[in-house]
């Protein structure tokens, strides 16, 4: 029953979603011995308006780096 | 002032989410002494594309469970 | 699968978490349509110095109200 | 790298995320001694109907409150 | 800058962590683009008595499955 | 009713979390227009074991450090 909840930028697509989670969800079945069933792994997508590292937004980012 | 934060599949209609909420925070008050203005429910909606479990999104299981 | 994470203040009992588990699990059992074993309730239990509401950690409103 | 997941009702503006993106990572790097560079600041907007306090949807306060 | 939450009942090794958080990384890190440096993996250990599936704690399903 | 969670590595005192948890509601308050009094915080203390960094766990960057 382990639970992973991965925070991503948005536009992923489904299919890189679809790889993360059968490889991670075998990676925690792995090494932590719960059944594979048993995995849960939740996609939380994010608008670039709303994740900022250094305390930048990424949307100011990549604004400053296109020069607009 | 507990705080439950609540992932569902998204589609639930907003009466469900209401029920939720109003038996959630009873449920806790009651048994955490909290009193009830101060428990917060916060329901996540997640799309069946971003939710896996056993290492498959639930879009690809709806695609396998009806054929298509 | 829905996935309730409830933060508490620590200290509250195995019973009382033992009750609001099974009683919020049948609630959005209930509504969500989801099936009872389908439903994770995980509780995060948070001592008073890593919780402030109004700015104010909950140790701090501890020892202001017994006048220590 | 501290990571804070700041949960608000929807409908704040970009320029209120910014603002609060730069404090907040500024106030946590300051007391916690990491980089700036190294915090990340994560805001999830929440829909009305999906936020309750004392067990009550925001959604339905708002009717509540404005007489409808 | 990806980041997963991955909630675990807590008795896991330091060795099955370093496993985990290495192929999860690996795995995020190679669908969603992001560098590798980038991908931050946090575990939360979680006791039984703070666990619930189908609405009973994992402390009492152990103490059932044993006939305690 | 804004909630931040604020995840760390563990070992920060309670002075630090007290600075930052008035910055960071005082910040939230301001810019979202929610009352200082509607604004949580909380921290979890994660331990070195639990967090990694570009696939490798904090304890091991720090032994990789000192040579050991």
């Amino acid at each position: 029953m382990p639970v992973a909840h991965i925070t991503l930028l948005e536009g992923r697509s489904k299919e890189a979603k679809a790889n993360m989670a059968s490889e991670v969800a075998e990676s925690i079945s792995k090494h932590s011995g719960a059944p594979m069933a048993a995995v849960t792994v939740i996609f939380h997508d994010v608008p670039q308006d709303n994740w900022a590292s250094g305390g930048v937004l990424f949307s100011d980012k990549q604004a400053a780096a296109s020069g607009s």
